[in-house]
């Protein structure tokens, strides 16, 4: 993660590009780029998705890519790291969906009561 | 990424959610939490976005937390790795935006020419 | 829509709204209502989606009802009518992507050479 | 709305689309095509966002189009019509956010109390 924080940060500033990056605009980038991973599945089925193409696979790793750069760029600019926030999320989520009431069940925490 | 690696299966076996997380659901909730993040910044500025109160950073925490994890996960079924992958597309970036050319510009590198 | 467009208006008026409603900040809250939808749908199959439950039925009823708010909001601040832009979109995509060529394929237009 | 309808059904059956989509599909499809809008927005200045060249603009008509063209698919496909689910939830909103309450805030009912 710090070599790729150190790559990520220095691609920005040979590019004089600080100035656009705040946290909502990064926010934004972030959820576009998304969007093109969506793309490459919206219209395969959910087995197809799971055997894809060495070609399909390129692309995808790209896009992959971009959000994982936007998100550790977004995140470090608050202060924080992803890697981090998701094994802190993972402790919360044990508590949220305990596995004896979750097992199986695709709904929300919220829809257990 | 190895530890959030585990965790994150562990977590899902342990509720035997994998019958859930096909590549192409997995992509839909990636975009889904995403929008969580957007949803604290719509209405901010951009000036406000970079002085965030701790109470708000800690909720914005938990969502980068949820989009690494799902990010892990599809990368993962993938066989990919989000930081390898990010690595991989940094260098990709430096061709596609050269320094001289994207300096100070926001604009995609197809409009360039 | 012209009742649709008065009401909306008369909505943000009557809350001092329109300071936060920039074409930016409600392109990135369209993102964020058209993510509660997917919501919805992200752990459903295909055919589980195509026969939905009442309740979730006016569940998602009221999450298109915000994408549409949001789109005519937008479309309107840019002097646009989304009933019209999707006119005009139809005929260009019949264009884009002839009857013949795309017959029962999810490609992109840019995938049929 | 009614010759929207049927010029976008028209459009799907003679391509033989029907097959890919499923509510769940065109849920994914809508979230692509208003990421594409975001995409416009993401480096500007919500000042910028106000006064678009009409190059930019012509192109926004034709995003907004296409989320205006799936919103309307999704909907019919669920019995709904996207502009009478608007008018609805602008009534459901005037409850959920009084205007006494909220004039001037951007924060979500839920924090109201």
């Amino acid at each position: 993660m710090e070599d790729l924080r150190s790559a990520i940060s220095a691609f920005i500033q040979e590019r004089d590009w600080e100035q656009f990056h705040s946290p909502k605009n990064l926010a934004m980038a972030l959820s576009v780029e998304v969007a093109e991973i969506v793309e490459h599945f919206q219209w395969l089925t959910e087995e197809q998705s799971q055997t894809l193409p060495q070609e399909k696979l390129a692309e995808i790793r790209e896009e992959i890519g971009d959000v994982m750069i936007y998100l550790t760029e977004l995140a470090n600019k608050l202060g924080l790291d992803p890697v981090e926030a998701a094994k802190s999320k993972v402790a919360i989520n044990e508590q949220k969906y305990p596995a004896e009431l979750a097992r199986g069940k695709a709904s929300k925490y919220t829809e257990y009561t």
